[in-house]
């Protein structure tokens, strides 16, 4: 069956919420949003494109840092409204220097710990830039 | 550092995306949405529950089907708009029967293919009751 992206269900912003996955290790890397063309760019050059919301604008992950994510899976979930793409992750996910975006668990006692280990400095890869709340 | 609710991002319907990820293999096998309410239940009960968009009520995962999920571990990301739950599912995700809800794969060729197997036949399940759009 060919795949038609008018299937899928975008949100009232034209979004669909896209989880990414390290393709190698299994680990939930971030989430972020895609509108229709982001999908199809991504689709096209197979690396990852979402839709800025705080900024408006495309997004292609690693612009600034070069931790580009090159797609090897992307499956869309029963009800069409959600994505998940398997990725081999440059570097790391994370604009704090993570490898993934999920480095803070609520533990059992309710502490929050910090799990995971840097993998760069932000302020060496970003500078004064204040890249926050891109997705 | 204790765990600050307050600290999360709720979007502009009090909900948060929460992604469901299998303790065991690293599955990701659904998003959904929990609302502060449905947050608490799951920290207290150790079980999933979330809000259902659709319905516009709580939602025990596995209320109906019998396939709860036992929370394991829990993160909030960089961004602290994302919820991130490993379970230990009980039976199988997704309505349709699969494991996981992301069963449906979009190929380089541009071809749609069913992945996975199914664990159960939902009418055995749940009867002539439409369980769709859950989330």
């Amino acid at each position: 069956m060919p795949f038609d992206i008018d299937s899928l269900k975008f949100n009232e912003q034209g979004l669909i919420p896209v989880i990414v996955q390290d393709v190698d290790t299994g680990s939930v890397l971030m989430l972020a949003y895609m509108n229709r063309e982001a999908l199809e760019k991504t689709l096209e050059s197979r690396e990852t494109w979402f839709w800025s919301r705080s900024r408006q604008k495309f997004w292609h992950k690693g612009e600034t840092s070069g931790n580009t994510q090159k797609v090897k899976e992307i499956y869309y979930d029963c009800d069409r409204d959600t994505l998940l793409v398997k990725v081999t992750q440059r570097g790391a996910a994370c604009h704090e220097g993570y490898f993934s975006c999920f480095h803070n668990s609520i533990e059992s006692d309710g502490q929050v710990v910090t799990v995971g280990e840097k993998y760069f400095d932000p302020e060496k890869v970003y500078g004064n830039t204040k890249v926050i709340g891109e997705k």
